[in-house]
């Protein structure tokens, strides 16, 4: 039996309100199995804090803190916005990591984030493979994005899509009540650039119970200013009211973002963005219906005060996916979510290859979006609504969610080489 | 004896998370009493209904539709921007008014809203005298503002700091953790225009387990350009980053709002509104910080989702005791919260007469707003923790919450006279 080796952990990319939970599933679980893994080491914001050696030591934290975790938005550690590119383009960063892994005895590798992460990891493993030194590089899902292929969701959508979903009854209630002598129209803006996921899930407002009037501008779907004032106006005559959910990536024939509005500001620069005040703006001027509006941004992927549970559940279980796929020997994968049934929800755990998800976007299908390209049909409803299923909340003290903050000790450098990122 | 008599209630002005909770304190009340209060009636969309003899039949809702107007935000039977001026000014309104009570045997009249609905609710009292038809007419505050004197807080206005303190709460952890490469400072734009209750919330997100760097931009101070940044360097220098609410209501010198970009649009119109575009695109000018920015407009007022214990109490025990105070003959007067102790946080209800709460605005005492005008001190900490309080969550059916639509069917109409609004 070999001796037990170190493991690294780190956050990628946009935070959200459950990558913690993954990270509390990965340590949670590592600390199970003490004779394949030594010390977890997280990265100090990310990869750079592997690139910088700059690790921390997790288990230094105590067990109620990592179980904190489980219900604190953000990444405890700290994530960056930092793309490693090709193996031969970035070939320095890479041999460096494996340098800094060799180092700390590290010999396996979880990374927790989207897209570009997944390809990271990756190439971890191939550059690992090249330089004779063995890592296990395993990838831990996650993008509020949901554009990750292969796994039935991406932990962090789900809980975004049941703010926004909430969000939108809540506001929609509220429009309805003034609309007879005030605000007509309310416009709420939602993340997305490429795909319209979390715009879809402002659809789920309305449902049998609920004969709320809403239109979805998705990125996926040219903006046609005519076609959509006329359903606006249509709305408002037969609703008294309107309700909008415009995605910040919605587009003008020709690719032009909504949100830039073309217009210089009080210091001379382009227009501040926003697609929310150039929606409400547009209809002002051609309908002449009093509007507010709203841009979420932060506050729909930290909001981890009304999580969804089956994210949470399944944010976690990915977490521990991956150190049971490492213990198990597997490399260069990553767990993902199969749905084996829409209502009831069932799903488990099975495993993707990396090569199979590096660089695959997965977008909505046409038969999510009706025709008229304002709405949601009933295959994107029974695909979304488990994903918002169940209220996971965190604990409170006065009034306020107790979330953890970590003492993210260092770990002693043994390189203490400088590095330029 | 004298026979039962009916009461008629409305919702006026913006409406708020617990607006409905005050309405089913005031409906269930009402119940109990059926030898004084016959039926109940209820304006659609607020005093418009009475103007117009649109009145809505209570007793045709279900119990349980009643109970559950207790947790749905909104106004369930409408509300409306209109306001009655003086009893000589607007005459005719105040006659109609008494007209249609008169027709349908109405000596109850309970007015939901804030400091105008006050000031007409007062005035209903004065013309019901000189016209010798005998109304009671009781106001139950309602206000996100937070401006009514005399009562501790105002119904809706706890909620909404609760999820405005949430909100910073949340973001801040989320910007913390992207701050070493990417986003250094998050902006919050919230309600307010006048009174800085609301941004004032914003502060609580950090305590003493919380150390979070936050700035307040409040209406009541004079916004100070190089004060400002020279804070938020300061900030984002000793912390990495940096949170700012910013209320829609803060000025420049002068006393224009910052949210007046002086800028046009793409249609030619004045630059759409904004306060939180506008601080960070100054931020980027002047530091070169990557921000991002949030407008949280009606969905602060309507997150009935995290609305706040303490909040939903006093709204539903108000409404309670309008109805009562109405049933021991009382006459323009209005409910109030008399606060007796910060913690534990010990109030009663007591009754205010309406000729000293009617135009009367509670702003900010300035001993809540720390020297460097950015801050709340710990004597605001004091007021305001106790009103975000508790968590009473909704119930909730596949991820989204249950909310209550009535039937709102409408009485016969008895003059069935046309009014001109």
């Amino acid at each position: 039996m070999t001796a037990a080796k170190n493991a690294f952990y780190a956050q990628s990319g946009g935070v959200t309100s459950v990558i913690n939970t993954s990270a509390c599933g990965v340590i949670e679980t590592a600390r199970q199995y003490p004779e394949k893994i030594a010390k977890l080491y997280a990265g100090r914001n990310g990869i750079i804090g592997a690139l910088t050696e700059d690790l921390i030591d997790t288990s230094l934290e105590s067990e109620s803190d990592i179980a904190g975790l489980r219900h604190t938005p953000s990444g405890a550690f700290g994530s960056c916005r930092f793309k490693l590119k090709g193996l031969e383009e970035s070939k320095d960063e890479y041999e460096r990591l494996i340098d800094v892994f060799k180092a700390h005895n590290i010999a396996y590798f979880f990374y927790n984030g989207g897209g570009d992460s997944a390809d990271t990891c990756h190439k971890v493993s191939q550059i690992s493979r090249r330089m004779n030194f063995p890592i296990q590089a395993i990838h831990v899902p996650k993008t509020i994005d949901n554009d990750l292929p292969i796994t039935d969701a991406c932990p962090g959508f789900g809980s975004v899509a049941k703010y926004i979903a909430i969000s939108t009854r809540e506001a929609s209630y509220d429009v309805c009540s003034m609309a007879k002598t005030s605000t007509k129209v309310f416009v709420l803006e939602v993340m997305g650039r490429h795909a319209g996921w979390i715009a879809a899930a402002g659809g789920l407002a309305a449902d049998e119970k609920n004969d709320i009037p809403i239109l979805i501008l998705f990125p996926e779907i040219e903006f046609d200013q005519n076609a959509f004032t006329t359903k606006v106006k249509e709305k408002v005559e037969a609703y008294g009211y309107c309700s909008i959910v415009v995605s910040e990536g919605a587009r003008w024939p020709g690719g032009k973002f909504l949100a830039e509005q073309g217009t210089n500001d009080a210091f001379g620069h382009a227009q501040l963005g926003g697609a929310a005040p150039v929606i409400a703006d547009m209809i002002k001027d051609t309908l002449g219906y009093k509007y507010h509006w709203a841009v979420a941004d932060y506050l729909q992927r930290a909001a981890r005060h009304i999580a969804s549970e089956t994210d949470v559940n399944q944010a976690y279980a990915l977490g521990k996916a991956a150190v049971d796929m490492a213990i198990a020997g597997e490399n260069a994968v990553m767990p993902i979510i199969h749905r084996m049934s829409d209502e009831p929800y069932i799903w488990e755990i099975r495993k993707a290859k990396l090569e199979d998800v590096a660089n695959v976007e997965k977008m909505m299908p046409k038969e999510f979006i009706t025709n008229d390209g304002f709405g949601i049909t009933e295959a994107c409803r029974r695909y979304l609504s488990p994903l918002i299923e169940g209220e996971d909340y965190p604990p409170y003290n006065k009034g306020l969610p107790v979330y953890v903050t970590l003492k993210n000790n260092a770990v002693k450098k043994i390189l203490n080489t400088e590095f330029i990122l």
